[in-house]
Order: C-alpha cells, then sequence, then structure tokens
C-alpha cells in the first residue's frame, strides 16, 4: 500500500499501476491517501492494534476500438511539412482527467482555433492531435507514427502537453543541435510571457514514436509543485484548472508551432 | 466603477482605494466583479435600459496604536550585522488576506524556525518581522527604518515577501554592483528548487525605507498569475493557499538570509 505522493492532507489517493517482475507472486498494490497514511502511522507508532480491510475491483477489461482524433490547418506554401500539437484524450478513470490531459487537448486544439481567429494562414501545416490509450499502452502514439511512416509524411515537429495545466516555465527541444539552435535563437520572444527557458531536451509520451522520422520534438513543461495534488486521483476535475495557466500552456505551444511554420526547421 | 483585473469569470469583486488629484471633484469609486461586469456589457450592448444601485459603507476611520512584530535570532559573530525577513500583519479588511500578506508573515517566521529548527547559529543576527499597516501609510515599514537610524543599527539585508504564496520565480536584488555580483554567484543553488534567477533589482514596500541606510534589499517573486485571482478580494483565504508553494517561498527567504548571515556583503 503507498502513500500518495501530494504534500496536502486530503483524501484523494493517488492510483497508478501496478507491474511484477517475472516469476514474482503477484500481489494487489493499493493506493492509500495522505489523512489514512497519517493516521495509519500514527497508530502504528503507538502500537495500537491496527486491521485493514481491502477489497479491490480492478481488473484489465478486454480491448476496444478507439480513435485518436485529429483536426489541421493546411499549409500554403509547404503543405507536405507536418508540425503535430498534441495532448492525450484518455484518462485515469476515477475523475475527469482534467490536468491529465485535459488541458493538453484543450491546449492542442487552442493552436488550431487561435491560428484560425487570427486569420493566419501557415506555411506548414498544423495539426492538433488527441492521442488515444496513453496512460494504458501508447497505441494511439504507436498507430499515429506508424500511419506517418506507411504514408510517408514529413513530420518535421511535434509538441505535447502532458504535464498538467499550470503555468508553463519551459519548453523542452530535442532535435539535432543546429536545429536547437534555431529554436534557441526563439527564446526572447518567449520570455515576456514568463516562458523562461527554450531548454535542451524534450518532448512527451505520445509524440515519443515519432523520433526514429527524424522529428524534432518538444514538450511543454509546466510547474510542477502542484500536479501530484490532482495527478491520477479523484480531485483531478475541473476545477482545479486555472484558466489564465491553461491559456499560457496554449500560448507557448500556438507560439512555437507558428514559429516552426513560418521559418522552418 | 471599475471591472476586477482577474480572468477568472466569478463573484469577488478586486477592491482597492480611490484617489483624486488636487481640485477634482471627489466621487465615489466601486469595484465590480467580472460576472456583474460580463452582465452589464451584454445589457449595454443590446441597448437594454440598465439601472444601477450603488451603496457604499466605506469611510476612512480614526487612527489607532499598533505594532510590527518582530522575532531575531541574535547573531554568533557580527551579532550588530542584522538581516531582515519581513511580511505585513495586516490586510484588506473584506477577506482574510491570506495571500496578501499572510503567506508573507508566515514564511517570515519559518525563516527563524526553520534555522532554529536545524539547530544552525548563523552568524548575523535574523529577523522575521512583520510589518503593520502595509496597505494604508506603510507606517510600520516607516517606523522600522526610523528606529533603525534612531539606534544606529547596521541593517545590511532585508528580503519581503509580498506578491502572494505561489511558486517562486526569482528574488530581486537591490544593491551596489559588488553586492549583487556576490549575491548572484549563489544563483546556482536556488535553481534545483525552481528559482532560476537571482534578477537585478528588487525589494518590497514596507522594507523601501531602510534603503537610504545602505541596506541591500529583496524582493520574492512568485508567479503571478493567479494573484489577481484574489488580491484585495473576498477569495483571498486560506483555501487558496498550496502548501508545497507556501513552502518553497519560505525556503527562498531563509536560504538567501543564511547566505548572508555566512558570508557577509
Amino acid at each position: 500500500m503507498i502513500r500518495s505522493v501530494t504534500h496536502s492532507l486530503d483524501n484523494y489517493p493517488h492510483t497508478g499501476t501496478t507491474r511484477y517482475e517475472d516469476g514474482v507472486t503477484k500481489i494487489p498494490g493499493f493506493a492509500c491517501s495522505t489523512m489514512d497514511a497519517e493516521w495509519l502511522s500514527k497508530q502504528l507508532k503507538l502500537r495500537m492494534p491496527v486491521q485493514l480491510f481491502l477489497k479491490s475491483s480492478c481488473k484489465q477489461g478486454p480491448d476496444v476500438l478507439s480513435y485518436n482524433v485529429i483536426g489541421e490547418i493546411r499549409g500554403s506554401e509547404k503543405p507536405e511539412e507536418i508540425i503535430t500539437a498534441g495532448g492525450h484524450l484518455d484518462s485515469w478513470d476515477l475523475a475527469e482527467g482534467a490536468h491529465d490531459d485535459g488541458t493538453g487537448c484543450m491546449q492542442s486544439i487552442e493552436v488550431i482555433r487561435a491560428i484560425k481567429a487570427l486569420g493566419w494562414k501557415p506555411k506548414r501545416t498544423i495539426r492538433a492531435v488527441m492521442f488515444m490509450n496513453e496512460e494504458n499502452g501508447l497505441r494511439g502514439g504507436t498507430a499515429y507514427a506508424e500511419f506517418a511512416k506507411k504514408l510517408n509524411e514529413q513530420h518535421i515537429f511535434a509538441v505535447e502537453s502532458d504535464a498538467g495545466g499550470f503555468g508553463v516555465e519551459t519548453l523542452g527541444i530535442s532535435g539535432k543541435p543546429e536545429q536547437y539552435a534555431k529554436v534557441k535563437s526563439w527564446e526572447k520572444l518567449f520570455k515576456p510571457y514568463g516562458i523562461y527557458e527554450l531548454s535542451d531536451g524534450g518532448g512527451g509520451a505520445d509524440i515519443g514514436p515519432l523520433k526514429p522520422l527524424g522529428t524534432v520534438l518538444s514538450g511543454v513543461n509546466p510547474n510542477s509543485q502542484r500536479y501530484f495534488d490532482h495527478h491520477h486521483a479523484a480531485n483531478d476535475v475541473f476545477e482545479a484548472v486555472n484558466k489564465r495557466e491553461l491559456e499560457l500552456g496554449a500560448f507557448s505551444m500556438a507560439a512555437i508551432c507558428w514559429l516552426v511554420s513560418e521559418y522552418g526547421l
């Protein structure tokens, strides 16, 4: 039984998966809220008798057919060069999955919406992709890269937001040194919005399978201090998302996608 | 009537003071929540008749005697050199003033508590000061500097937290170039805790009056995106403070005070 990693004292167990090494006897794993963990700990320190009643209804269901959801603006000059902004649609099932990863999905859609609302025409194709099955196998991300390869698509850049809808601190970039240097030269454009660095190294689970195609990958890195107050817990709800922080994350993605679209990589 | 500056749609008017230039007829000023402002704006756009009933009970009360609250650890080697960590005790009276500035007070106390808990003996004197009357005249800060001058105290450094108990991004430093350079050399010690810069220029309202005494001033700069969801509004309450963010602010103050105490300026 694992104590939640949040620093808050609350009653929202931080759930997760249990993995077993081969040959090890499988025993159930349980998530324990900080309040319950504190109580248990106190009882044990007082050498009080503690009896634990555990009941789990967890099970692995059969696979069902599902889909990535994709929208795009075709590029006006180089439509064959594709830029992806993504998040994932699925969530841990005990809550809405607002921060993991509703915010990433909304921010990805906002990249497209904002560009349309401004009446801008990107030179390259910009896609918003809501990946399916990030939490449990990464099949959406894997299928996306497989299709890209099969169709011989040219994926020059992909950015993912999957670390919560909190205030963005940095964008991480993984690419060849000259590609990173080009992106790094845009850093000053981000600083006024509180994004203080375009740092070396970054990506995301769903866009990771694009790496072998030579795609430059980027990850949105928000401030992490509040993430594990909600991550995979029943309080990962819409009300825990701050509108302004959500918007700044969308801004960071829209800005980097627009710059890559206009200036290439 | 002024619309609240928060990006949230809520019913918490963001209050403030009204100031008049000389010779201008004094009219009342009102704070309007974003929800009410949206409603009003819609009515006006639809050219609907709008009638506004305004009632204000604001008044300037008579002065009453009040106090700064001060605690200190005397320095073991140079007790005459004083370091101040401060916030302000008073708050806008429609709420608890949790972020403005309960968090600054708690963080200042935490500087002293943490050093005591660690059993460390600072070389120089470290003070936690809760200033009175920041919001309405700055008399606590003014009196503190007046006493410092009268008693010929040597105030080498003062840091204030009065911008909300959110995750700290930078510490601002105001001092002579060589003093700033010395503080700047400690920057790498702060980075692992998410404080990415010890930046040039900073201070706080209450410690500002120490400036003419040659005190190096510092301000805690937290991420500002959520501050005006609560600032001077009825929802500036304890529940809006995140424990972890509060602690990281206290860490930033304790660390800078400790470094100045050990290495001087």
